[in-house]
């Protein structure tokens, strides 16, 4: 617990440095945060700044950083121990692999280390929070933010809380993703998929019958979507596109 | 048939002048084509080249035009009847109205007035070639070509070609589309609603049982496609996102 009573900065905790761990703490930093990121793996933590280092040069080839890669990995503090990672945060993004056990076993960890008022933040595309953190103390202030890939070009991200997950730590949550510079989306049930994979598998097996069906090759599909739907759906959303569509067209 | 022994320039027709008929009259003409444009109303005649000029100037306004708004509309002649319009034709691509009496009747007019070897593409989004053309002497030349909306910003375009069309016609609309700076995707079989709007549908489908279902709002599905999934496929199309991606991300 060395660093237990330093200075609690940002409060914000990342769990886990893989993927999706190194790209949420990129979305922090990136947006002026500071960021404690902890993974048990000693190669996982031996990496992480690298790995963030690359991903930012890639971001700024594409013009789209506002300040040095340098000045942002400067803000990420990569932590050996858990609970030093955790002990003053506010807002934990757990970032672990997609197991259920080993989810619950974390957000055990991380209800009895984390400070009472911090937000625990589970990064699952397929498991509600319901089915993590029923059975803890905290669980009132577990909730499920399922970000985009990569989450720092892809804006929105879901947050799905449970029923048992309370008003303040959703609406805590809006404000930090928010702050982070992400674009909260409060999905009213833990139903499976949530939303954005619900709607990414409906095209998708739509996708697979048209070409078990011989209606269009996969190159097909890709280049209809890419240069078609997708391009327009990048400008006006589905209801919108509808709104303004001939009718079938 | 007052035109019937004039140069054919390009040999395009397009027969209505409606949205669909502007929007492909400034598809082939702004790829260098020169276009006879024909409609029954004399109202939508007399509108129809102001209208191109309105849409090219907002072209021009995104600066998507590699030459003036004047040039282009300079290739597109008004006609102010069908014989005339389609005498030397060697491409027809009809876009009238959405209802199936009158594209059978049109089609019947075109299969007698256009020389025999041209391709008598029809714009449908709906209506199969099958439903329209069956019973024509001409038939094996008569081909879907369903434009995304509108098709000087959507390039992919869908040739449906019914049983009885040939190959050859296959290949020329192909090759003319192509010419026209669109991308031709050859439809497999005539299901309904072929492949683009089937995709399209599948996830307004899946959006609106999300909405009825109060997993999320019109808003914000609109915003999730728009900055996600819609942002991420005009990169990437889904397939390809599917090899990419992690599973269930």
């Amino acid at each position: 617990m060395s660093e237990s009573g330093a200075d609690p900065g940002d409060g914000i905790a990342v769990v886990g440095a893989g993927s999706i761990g190194v790209a949420f703490a990129i979305v922090f930093a990136r947006a002026g945060l500071s960021v404690r990121l902890f993974d048990p793996d000693t190669s996982r933590r031996e990496v992480a700044l690298e790995e963030m280092a690359a991903r930012l040069a890639d971001l700024a080839a594409f013009d789209l950083l506002t300040e040095t890669a340098e000045a942002i990995t400067s803000r990420v503090t990569v932590v050996d121990d858990l609970a030093a990672a955790v002990a003053v945060a506010r807002y934990v993004q757990e970032c672990a692999p997609e197991k259920i056990d080993l989810k619950r076993q974390l957000f055990s960890d991380l209800d009895r280390r984390v400070p009472a008022d911090a937000v625990l933040a589970g990064s699952s595309s397929a498991i509600p929070m319901s089915e993590i953190a029923a059975d803890l103390a905290g669980r009132h202030r577990c909730v499920i933010v399922h970000p985009g890939n990569p989450p720092y070009l892809i804006s929105p991200v879901e947050v799905v809380p449970a029923p048992f997950t309370d008003a303040a730590t959703v609406e805590r949550t809006r404000s930090m993703l928010t702050r982070a510079g992400l674009q909260p989306i409060v999905i009213g049930k833990e139903v499976e998929g949530f939303a954005f994979n619900r709607l990414q598998g409906a095209l998708l097996r739509e996708a697979y019958c048209l070409v078990r069906d011989g209606v269009a090759t996969v190159d097909d599909i890709d280049r209809m979507v890419r240069d078609g739907l997708g391009l327009r759906w990048s400008v006006i959303g589905p209801f919108e596109t509808a709104d303004l569509n001939t009718r079938g067209g």
